[in-house]
């Protein structure tokens, strides 16, 4: 057993180390020995080599699933850059407690651990044994006209997303993914996406949870405005403090938490993403922990992975955050660990591979 | 409850319907009124909706998902057209008995039930209890020169696998899934492919088990040979027996039982989705059951997916066969029967729709 690193810094969430190569060549043997046509089991191949560097081994384990779902509210809201109402995000995570939302159908069918955490909601809650209630503030500032949160506001953040990743972690957790709730944070994430990737404004806004023509150009119009209205040359942390959410920053302490613990993470989709760009430029060898669930329809997603160099999984039209993408794709991370793990190799079931047909003719195999 | 169909002639196959759509837009309806934004949970809405109208139901179960996996021996062989030597074919078998294989792996990890058909491989094998063995004959015939099969041989295989599927059903199953392993069925399913698309050859043969450039040259010509050998005015079932597996006829048959007992149908890859073909031009409403597991790295496979107006819910570079594809997708569909079961409603949940925020001003939703 190696020491748990402790969380309790920022400095000690930046210490993200890339995983240990070492077992690369052995695991790229594990994978091309086992009964199939080498690289016939496609993404999942590299999702099982990864997850072994990860883990250096080649029987990886993905025990306890859980996902943690942040919630928060969004000064930016009363710009009208939504079509829901702010109550929507409490109602929202009532509806997450009471076991109604989409998170939670797909965590029930997939055995994921659901944990939903009030980061910044503008509203309190009844105590419920599914939600850790530490809210930063009730809901950030409007970021058109003063930053979201305070540099202490962003630290306090980032400090909690990674305690609850630790307290995971130490119920025996190996793959997390992270999603969020908060009306108005695709125009926080598309503001840290403008700003983090150089990519124009138009490419980063989307309709979110379903702007029309009308309200789209509003939300751009809006936007332009607010990062206007903030000096370009900040770094990453006061880009987060400046347009970001109490649960982007949380889900940003939580994903370099994540790395530093070793675990896998798998990453959904556009407000999870945007998250995930702070927490790359802060520390780049998080995205080696990363598998990413898949592409979103939410316009600058795309963008977004590939500013990251991701591959992501699955590519099914999903629009919705709260982590769905992620808990969607966890069974076949799982199921990439598990052939790594339980497939027979030719050798050991006795089959031939290709070119034993001929094998007095020479030695090629492959 | 509404009779059990026989399934005992190819008539009775035959005689696939359409599921009744009377409840389409009580369907929609219900999928709207989800706390979601409209159309966000992309393709699982639609699968959702397919479930629905099959089971004439808003909450759909797909209870004990099955895997049927068919092996055969293909006579092709013989002319070189696979870089694994056909006894890959019972070696195979015996890895999936012993639940070595990636198919073993993937029932394992989703909970399926796996069934192995021996269909006609060449060889025998020893009692097991999770082996059908129902050999039609031991390997076809090299369709180089003569039919695959006879007719009757045909109709053997057809009716054997409905059977299957009626056994599975009998037993509770609602989702089903069809699988094969068949060293040269590649070139099988490619003819056929040739046959019922009318698609140039060349689009039609791929790498299968991973055939080099000269191997995939040689396998054309020997395929181009095969394909002037026999006269192309045949009917879906002569082109099934001329250049079929047994493997690939027993699907056949289980694909129309399946429809025919109101099943939801997974489509594997490329050999999977052969079969379908003929399914197919044999009773066109078969395609109202199916959905579509994923595009395989199977060079055609898009191509035959086109050919039906299929759209695949995974694109993950596999080309495998033995059901895998399948069997990775049915925790998706599962997901999308499941949101519909079980999600609260707007209105149930407490939740704000869009719009309400000014419902002062009209009675706009949506």
């Amino acid at each position: 057993m190696t020491a748990v690193p402790t969380l309790d810094t920022l400095p000690d969430l930046l210490a993200v180390r890339s995983p240990d190569a070492a077992l690369d060549g052995v695991l790229q043997h594990a994978i091309d020995s086992k009964t199939k046509p080498p690289g016939s089991l496609g993404a999942l191949e590299r999702v099982a080599a990864q997850i072994g560097r990860i883990q250096h081994t080649v029987t990886p384990t993905l025990s306890r699933p859980a996902m943690l779902v942040f919630a928060g509210d969004h000064g930016i809201v009363a710009a009208g850059v939504s079509p829901y109402p702010q109550a929507v995000t409490a109602q929202m995570v009532l509806n997450f407690l009471a076991g109604g939302a989409a998170i939670n159908v797909f965590c029930r069918a997939n055995a994921i651990a659901l944990e939903v955490v009030n980061a910044g909601v503008a509203s309190t809650f009844p105590s419920h044994p599914s939600l850790v209630d530490i809210p930063v503030a009730p809901g950030t500032r409007n970021f058109l006209t003063t930053p979201a949160m305070t540099r202490a506001q962003l630290e306090t953040a980032m400090l909690a997303g990674a305690a609850r990743v630790a307290a995971h972690a130490a119920l025996g957790t190996r793959m997390i993914g992270f999603g969020e709730m908060g009306i108005g944070n695709t125009s926080a994430a598309a503001c840290l996406m403008q700003r983090l990737t150089g990519l124009p404004l138009a490419a980063c806004v989307g309709r979110g949870t379903g702007v029309d023509d009308a309200g789209l150009a509003r939300k751009q119009a809006v936007l332009a405005q607010a990062l206007a209205a903030h000096a370009p040359a900040l770094d990453a942390l006061d880009t987060l403090a400046t347009f970001g959410g109490f649960e982007i920053a949380m889900m940003t302490g939580a994903y370099l938490a994540a790395a530093r613990l070793g675990l896998v993470i798998v990453v959904d989709g556009f407000i999870s993403t945007s998250a995930l760009l702070v927490a790359h430029r802060l520390a780049p060898a998080v995205l080696e922990y990363c598998v990413f669930a898949h592409a979103s329809d939410e316009a600058g997603h795309r963008a977004m992975l590939d500013a990251l160099g991701a591959q992501p999984l699955l590519q099914l039209g999903l629009r919705l955050g709260e982590g769905t993408g992620a808990a969607l794709a966890m069974p076949l991370v799982q199921a990439a660990a598990a052939f790594l793990c339980e497939m027979a190799t030719f050798e050991g079931a006795g089959v031939s591979d290709r070119g034993e047909a001929d094998a007095a003719a020479g030695p090629a195999r492959h």
